[in-house]
């Protein structure tokens, strides 16, 4: 993988251009895009700024983020050659911090259900997860340094944990929504996948021009409460020993490790995601269910079918938990500065058939906080095995501190 | 004007056909369109649709929201000719409703500060506010029973307030915002405008299917606050009178009305208001600021240019504060159903100049509560002056009960 904190440094430092930094993803894009299948549209002639803290960054966007020089297609016939007026904020953020963007990346459908044909970089066999297939891929792949995705459900730490890679789904609007393809206006969220969690740390400071966010010191002992989820159903081998290696290695680093169990609150929470996603998807995909239902790819226009009766007052009682649990997420840290627990069920499920499941993930984005995925372990057939680090709602900095820690303990 | 609610009620009992409902409006927009210069776009052929609540219901909608059959410039030569290739959620909730999208109107320029030409129906030598002013001003001149517009600090309640119209911000997301051009996502909310507040009623059920949002019963005598809104600095006579009017008017119809005083809390939630929607807006419209900077009408870009500089951590605070100020709302309001208070700080201003102050609906829109716009009293030059009901967040039905008591209150 490319690792993009280290580029920067070279290219600061004067010892790399940034087009010669631009150029190593252009030629890893020639040689491995046709085998992993990232992209969905290429830049014609990429060029690296001269200016800005990530000139020289090669960055693939996913396909549900509108950008006004590349068509965005949303996975779906319904957008085959849409072209945007506008770069979505996020794309306009990237390109003054003086990224290039090199493609866009394949994405389920409308960022929900039905897979791409994209293949696991770490075993060809195995889904990258999705939605944001491609921008995992992509980073997992060493095609580029950065790309960004978005999660509902678990759309960024679930293919990061697939793919091997270090990604972010930060607090809730931290990274603004706007020019993104919406499916829930209460979950939508962008992240970012990259190499390393200082890769993510830099990127992210360098597109919101928060410099704090890439240097929270950590002066004590990290107090780190570890959660297993119990009301999301149950892991595999793979995942229980992420987590207990991921405990150990912080342990043996230093940090204070306990479990700690989570309010009931939590659990009603991680019910009412499904209820607020489901409603507010048919609200924001109204006019493709209402005149393109049957070319709405076939999961998920299954899915649409199944929950078109969710009545309103269900989104009301959703939003009220969904309320409470965010006013109760604070005291539930009281004693931990980070959650650690399971980014996924287990690896990337074998085949193309399912991008894996979202239950670990559902909590947490529902909650807006910041969640980062580190790679844990390495189980059969190469494959990946991420934990996640959660911070409290607007802690990004401190959720990043603690991932690197965690980074760097999984490391010795 | 049109009513809404009487020709759905016509039409529903086979007395008045769809089609020569829509042909109403049809025929009004052809006399009065000319003068009032209310529509950038008109549909070519629109049709009567012969299902649905809203059949035969001529609707207009404010040009930032996004028609996949007629174009959205956004009030800017940025978007000169730019065809959206999906409906706005709102859009198609009409749609699927049975109204009839008969043009799109004008905005200020991403709803923001630079007036249109629209004249006010009421007195063609004053603006009809803005930034949803075509809006207004086509349901004032009786060119359509129902439109739609949005309010980002006080773009619906304003312009309803000086044309004499009826108007609703609902609670926060009642509506989606999906396809509705983003100023601030913490604020920016859909509105409806129509003659009365029954009309409101029953467009915004129909909408979302919620009917109960028509039906409230005021089962108990109303309790009324008035709050003057101190901090948001003073008012002209006009409007002093008609708050005075309306709180006599219910007072008679057997209300109880008391004064009520509202904590600091909301005194400095008035003011963050101004930073978040600034803050956001720089992120909202970084595309166009930073590609097509000369191009932004100038009151707003020279706002832009102003507030280019608002630190992160303001915004951060601010969005605190608006936190602390909505979890004390409903304790303001214990002692009351709903408040009633001004709409705008006078009537509406001389010219075409400015589109007024939204002083009075800052504090409102930030704390995502349902706003109800009456009209309350007529004042020199024929121009009116609202008054508007403030109910708690979700409590919109009871909003639109009360506004209708005081409408009909004031009428007696």
């Amino acid at each position: 993988m490319i690792s993009l904190s280290d580029l920067t440094r070279r290219i600061d430092r004067g010892e790399l251009s940034p087009e010669a930094a631009l150029a190593e993803s252009l030629g890893v894009i020639e040689a491995q895009e046709p085998t992993i299948g990232a992209f969905v549209h290429r830049a014609r002639n990429p060029r690296a700024a001269g200016e800005g803290p990530l000139r020289g960054i090669a960055v693939a966007i996913k396909d549900i983020i509108d950008t006004s020089d590349l068509p965005t297609e949303m996975g779906s016939s319904i957008y085959k050659g849409w072209q945007p007026r506008a770069d979505a904020s996020v794309v306009i953020m990237l390109k003054r911090a003086g990224a290039t963007v090199v493609g866009k990346t394949t994405t389920t459908a409308f960022a929900a259900l039905d897979p791409t044909a994209t293949l696991n970089p770490r075993n060809h066999g195995h889904t990258p997860g999705g939605s944001s297939a491609g921008s995992a891929a992509a980073v997992a792949a060493g095609m580029v340094p950065l790309a960004l995705g978005t999660q509902t459900a678990g759309s960024v730490i679930r293919p990061a944990s697939f793919c091997g890679v270090a990604a972010i789904k930060p607090s809730y609007r931290l990274l603004p929504s706007v020019g993104v393809k919406c499916y829930s206006w209460t979950l939508d969220t962008v992240g970012l996948f990259a190499a390393g969690v200082e890769d993510l740390a830099v990127a992210l400071a360098a597109m919101t021009e928060r410099p704090e966010l890439a240097r929270y010191p950590l002066t004590e002992p990290l107090r780190i409460g570890v959660v297993t989820q119990d009301f999301a159903g149950s892991v595999e081998a793979a995942s229980d020993a992420a987590l207990r290696i991921a405990a150990a290695a912080a342990d043996k680093a230093g940090a204070g490790v306990r479990v700690l169990e989570l309010a009931e609150v939590f659990a009603e929470a991680w019910d009412a995601q499904a209820i607020i996603q489901d409603f507010e998807a048919h609200r924001a995909l109204a006019w493709e269910y209402q005149t393109h239902h049957d070319e709405i790819a076939p999961k998920l226009r299954a899915k649409m079918d199944e929950t078109a009766g969710i009545a309103p007052s269900a989104h009301v009682q959703a939003l009220a938990v969904a309320n409470r649990a965010r006013a109760a997420f604070d005291g539930a840290l009281a004693d931990a500065d980070v959650i650690l627990t399971y980014s996924a069920p287990g690896v990337a499920p074998k085949g193309l058939a399912s991008t894996g499941e979202p239950r670990f993930n559902r909590l947490w984005t529902l909650l807006g906080v910041p969640c980062v995925n580190v790679t844990a372990d390495i189980a059969d057939g190469g494959l990946s095995v991420g934990v996640q680090i959660v911070a409290r709602f607007g802690e990004d900095a401190k959720a990043l501190a603690a991932a690197r820690f965690l980074e760097d303990a999984l490391r010795k």
